[in-house]
């Protein structure tokens, strides 16, 4: 039971419904109370019979019956101003998709206004469908924090690296990197900074050390897109004589603050070095899909003791950014590819969205559950929906039925971003005619996919 | 360029936004005008600069601006009183589900109010996920029609038939069946009698022969699940000592008014049987993946010729009835199955979803596109959402990006039967109670799949 004091005045007070706490010890909660305070979960128990909520003053009460109280989820990996290129270029050839729409598109348009106004329609669509903290790695990445900043969203945001000509050159590499976190770093309480390589393809054994460096010394996460594609694998085989993975090991890049993405083409040595190097992994399975870059060894990576999180990858490889599509694609992808009904169960997918992602990111002591202590990231989930109707099990119905359009209220840090489905802190249409502008330059200038 | 004459007093008309028409000779038309009379679509063309609009008279006008008019989805196989089965026991073994789940809750649950309670609350779904035309298959399937009769929603209802005990007698079935066709064949512009086999591992020969035969002579569909799972395929090739399909061709069950569902583990010359039978197919992606089924040869099927429409399957299985996540599933699958991204393209989807099903449904003539003398089945899909912004490619979109929940308008024969999310023809709160009272006494009688 958690410390509760007659005379605690709450901000909020969520009552009712049913609360998933996804904590280990404290599992499903039926007709809950949940206390928040100075953007933390205050309490979090189940309510008396005889009213114990009138011994608690709260400046807002919501009620949640009918509801789910969740964690908000965790999006693990995203380039949120790749929002501006949704369905630019879809059902192509990879190489043709990066190499004749995508790169070309980034090279032209990709500028801190662009990073600023993608970021903030991205941040709509995933506070509208129930995220509450997500992971970035993309270029301009101080626009995407003041983007995350001005709309009350978590995020950790990753500065990224790749080796194209202009940027290859080692000191550069290093001002840029500490710079962008000594802007950050304990700035905001919303705003974790990290680092990100893109790959062990696209950049140098003298890139991904330095940024890892960088890294270690300021204790924070770094991301990198591992192995996705099979053709790539070849790539570093071709260059070092060894897979990703162990080539990874040799330049000193695995260790628990590694975030390795992708991680599709990994074989059982590869699964256990990362295990032993406590590196986390985020899942990205339906950009997997949609690129056909093929089926990461999910199941098999969480019954090693990885720690896996889930994450939607950016709008062009999607083409959305709903979390609970994402759960369910999840779900289901393992068990087709396996032939193994019982692989990737809704409470497993659960926790990849929820705590796993958390900890993925480093920050499972902040967020991630609903526990006494934790920001208050919170969401509730309207149940009372014909498609959730009749409900037998909510973790079942949140990952096979549920949409992000059903959740009805957001609460970041205690502070409410959306309630019955109206966003708080962003001016949504006017965010979405920027982005329609930078579009309609964007559909100008390059080969959209027509059918 | 239709007929149209100025003295026309049409029931409603749909302006603005953009129409796909899903017609092969129309395709897009921008800023367009549909009127609809009598419940047929009166013309769909695009509206003149100079106003062209003003010279009808229209009872009702539909403001269509940022939005897609579209034929509404047609599902090609659901079970729909299952609904009340939804969530009730997932991520196990096939035949733990099926026997020790499923099977019982079936025996002792299945009667005519659960069907029409579950087919209530499922049409409801469906209708807020864009659906106009489903093709079901149950027990009890009367009650299926009155459901979509009493919601104004256009079914093929197929009267299902499994050799259990008590049914496999042939005068009985014989005369179900012709009673259920003689009750419902022409009765009802919404209703389309239909007949289903369960499956060749499930019916005896003379059962599968006797039910095409009626099925024949009345000129009706005949459905039936053929090679779900490889077990079913070892099954029929013990007991015949050939696979599924050349079984069914040699019992005379093949031709073009028959539709195998799932066609998951065909051969190739299986494939070029279909084909050459002029046998119509119903892919159902997420059902196939949940219970771990595998991943039917779709791609090579279209490529061959068949016709092959999608569908949701029943609630036990999927969990939802959203063809819009459906047509996700269905884009993605494939590609991360062959490996290769441009296979399942989004326009491929989506006319899978509605022309295609048309066909599968054998009433191509009547429903499944935008074309004067169809009945107007007609959704209108609101595209100014931030997770549909920017919108470069209409068919990308509504596949990769839109969920059921992004139609705001659903007309069926000319019936509104949903405006601005709300439903006109269901009462869905007491809908909804009923079912949970259903489920209540289930979930009190069975092993729900807790965790």
């Amino acid at each position: 039971m958690e410390n509760i004091s007659d005379d605690i005045v709450l901000d909020i007070l969520i009552e009712g419904g049913t609360l998933l706490t996804m904590s280990d010890g404290m599992g499903v909660i039926d007709n809950p109370m949940v206390g928040i305070k100075d953007g933390r979960i205050a309490f979090a128990v189940q309510k008396n019979d005889d009213g114990d909520a009138r011994t608690y003053t709260a400046k807002k009460v919501l009620n949640a019956s009918g509801s789910v109280i969740m964690p908000g989820l965790i999006n693990t990996h995203t380039h949120l101003p790749m929002v501006c290129f949704r369905g630019l270029a879809d059902d192509l050839p990879l190489m043709d998709w990066l190499n004749n729409h995508i790169f070309p598109a980034e090279a032209r348009f990709v500028n801190r206004d662009m990073v600023y106004a993608g970021s903030m329609l991205a941040i709509a669509e995933m506070i509208l469908s129930g995220t509450t903290t997500f992971c970035d790695a993309y270029f301009y990445e101080s626009s995407v924090a003041r983007a995350a900043v001005d709309s009350c969203m978590r995020a950790v945001v990753s500065q990224g690296f790749i080796d194209l000509p202009h940027q290859n050159d080692p000191v550069k590499i290093v001002d840029i990197a500490e710079n962008f976190i000594d802007k950050w770093q304990d700035k905001n309480p919303l705003i974790i900074p990290s680092l990100a390589c893109h790959s062990p393809y696209t950049c140098s054994t003298k890139t991904l050390a330095c940024i890892k460096d960088i890294a270690r010394k300021k204790n924070i996460l770094y991301n990198i897109h591992v192995s996705e594609t099979k053709e790539e694998v070849a790539i570093i085989k071709e260059r070092f004589g060894k897979n990703p993975v162990p080539y990874l090991r040799d330049i000193d890049i695995l260790d628990d603050l590694t975030l390795a993405v992708h991680a599709v083409w990994l074989d059982d040595d590869e699964i256990a070095m990362l295990r032993e190097n406590n590196v986390k992994v985020s899942h990205n399975p339906e950009s997997n899909m949609k690129l056909a870059a093929g089926c990461a060894h999910v199941p098999r990576m969480i019954k090693k003791g990885i720690t896996v999180g889930l994450g939607t990858d950016g709008c062009a490889s999607n083409n959305d950014l709903d979390m609970f599509r994402e759960m369910g694609s999840a779900a289901k992808l393992h068990k087709v590819i396996q032939l193994n009904p019982t692989l990737m169960d809704a409470k497993t997918v659960l926790r990849m969205a929820t705590i796993a992602g958390a900890k993925a990111l480093g920050i499972d002591d902040q967020t991630g559950s609903i526990e006494a202590g934790k920001y208050a990231d919170i969401i509730i989930v309207d149940m009372k929906k014909p498609h959730l109707t009749p409900l037998y099990n909510h973790y079942s119905q949140l990952v096979y039925a549920a949409s992000g359009s059903d959740v009805d209220t957001s609460i970041i840090g205690g502070n409410i971003v959306m309630h019955e489905r109206k966003l708080i802190h962003v001016d949504l249409p006017s965010i979405m005619q920027e982005v329609r502008i930078i579009a309609k330059a964007i559909a100008g200038n390059s080969f959209s996919g027509g059918y």
